[in-house]
């Protein structure tokens, strides 16, 4: 296994390990990442009917915001060979998509050595768990889809889909 | 909203707000949950061809069972509601489905007043999202589906897919 | 000091110690905190009467509750000598008192050995410091006042305010 | 609600979000927070006149001073928006401020983008709750007051009460 | 590797996993730990000889009594299969063994469906570390030993060494 | 105590105080700590002639690899007075040291104003604990020894053992 690509295995052992970022520079970097929460429409209609809900799109969604939020700060602690970073900003949105789904999306920043991939998609798995957990009472059949990378930039390549 | 039908959302006031379990009876719980991880071919076939990687899955699937089963265990400090558990088991699995994807199950079991479905649910995501992060600089294209509940029992009604 | 009556002070040495509860009943119980944020006249009106804001008492009481929620279930990482628990409920509740100062409370409940005031004040205390950091950039004059018990039942002695 | 000063909720959807400070510049920065713990006289008697309380302040008020540094490292974890921080220094301290209060204070200091009173004040918090959680056995009635910000330096605009 | 005595390995696939404790019944469980930290006599010299350390053992012991009694309380988090557990008591104890070393004991008790000893191992351990950072200004060769087992009782089989 | 020389207790008071690193630059710094965890030859025997962990060295060690370098990364969570860093860097390994004993390395680097000693002790701590906790189930006689500093890099004085 000595030349194996991935970045998590040490060459030459091959047991996992983390990155060197040691001899980085720190850079300016920006993720975007966003996954579907598929509640279906009885659910949805529920979620964007009321007359509360429909206002400020509601506790369900906001708490899903908050979530995710907290959840992205806490990537380095659930996702072992992730370094340990600050980070400049993390912005959580959930969106109605069409009739049975929602989409959320989160965007992070940090000046550093490596780049915010993991928290932008550990905040949209956290923040859209939470719009599951708020609803599953209603249904065991929400599905959380197409978890992703949208966009990355500052690091050795800039990617946007 | 005094007839809203989200069991986290209180029925008064339509605030966020835990549910009371403090009159429900102990029960031995189950919950199954399950998704996938489209990885490719080219990246899972390194990771299923190095002869190290062969015999025992390889490091990338055993740090995703750890990552999700200590993520497992970390679920309600994640996830805003959900009640505190202890919990009698956590197993983590990951399997190759076909030739380009990985398929990552978790089932978890508590002795408790309320159910181990966001456990189950937290456990794949955070095995799926080291995945992504160990294959990650290989391809910006991986994707996690279908994270969804497969069986549950024990509570009010079980269910089974 | 053998005998100081501290029950988190070694009866012996005067060290602090975890109070044994292994020979204790499970009873169902309950605690009621509360506390005061005095935010001032001008910031309270902004967080009032915005149509948004108004209508579900906005996003900043609302992350409160959850932040508080959270806080509330994360105790006994944060006081020492607590023991650590499950939870059977917690509410957090944010409401306008008066023209400068809103209140919170949060109820906790727990089958178990021991009380949930650290958890319940907890619950208070993080909730209020959330407020405090959204408002802050408008004051810095923002107070958090009054955090104490309200009441407590089935322990010991039963309590209230 | 285009035109709210509330940092934390984004300009355009009022929705809670952390504010971006990925363009600022790291400047040192320094906060200093205080609360009083009004313990009644008994107990604070009894926590001054032991032989050994007396000497070196004595385990409740070290406890604290240890949670309350713990705590403040904690911040970002506990409040929702708060940036993760380094943290350059943190003393937080205990001392008796009439027969019947105790004043605890905490100084934070970082070099970052962003200030770290939260970080004082939480810390301030989470050692007041301690002192609260170790004399309860004694009283009901202890009261934790007047968290607020004392001073602080090296941002915007510097404050000193 | 079907007949593997590690109970952590499952059975059949010889991969991690935690072990199933639901058909297990609830017993009052112990377990005592310890180990030395071999600080070298210079430094317990300081540590002891102050006035005011000699009369309460000194902020050292103390912090990492706190130290301990926290990081066993996290045990569930750090050790990966490890079942998360309430605790009903957990003491630390910090003594003076001989002239170049402490003795550092934790005695953790729960009522539960598996036993405490890596709560008690976790927590001499977090102890012990918490006094080599608070002496390792004065040297590099402090080394900690022995972390080991004392008794475990509640259990298949009661053990004292 | 004015003239104390633990850098952890206020030079003033000899109360328990972080260090106070605002003004020290950032340089690289590096640290490598060890311990041995001495399991018998019995148990040793089972986790090295597995046709399955023979090739990989077989999940009990990766496990504590994983767990090790996770554990690092919550040093300043677990010890109260280390300041919460990033990290550029974590290795953890686990290598056969004779027939009864395994030696636990870990390498932890970071660009920072403070060293990262109690971040490779404490990675070797947590991992040595992890494979305690896999074979504790086969002896109760394991013991985990020597945990030391063998070098470190970057700071006023380097060390190397």
């Amino acid at each position: 296994m000595s030349d194996n690509k991935f970045s998590h295995l040490d060459k030459k052992t091959g047991l996992p390990a983390m990155v060197d970022v040691g001899e980085k520079a720190q850079t300016q970097r920006l993720a975007i990442a966003s996954c579907r929460v598929v509640l279906g429409k009885e659910i949805l209609q529920q979620l964007t009917e009321g007359t509360e809900l429909m206002t400020k799109k509601g506790p369900v969604f906001q708490t899903a915001i908050i979530a995710g939020t907290m959840g992205a700060k806490r990537t380095a602690e659930l996702i072992p060979l992730c370094h340990p970073l600050g980070m400049d900003d993390c912005k959580v949105t959930v969106d109605v998509l069409n009739e049975s789904e929602v989409i959320v999306r989160c965007s992070t920043k940090v000046t550093g050595k490596t780049g915010v991939e993991m928290e932008a998609l550990t905040g949209v798995s956290v923040a859209a768990l939470t719009i599951y957990d708020m609803c599953k009472a209603m249904s065991n059949d929400i599905v959380i889809q197409d978890i992703k990378l949208e966009e990355k930039k500052g690091g050795k390549r800039d990617f946007k889909r």
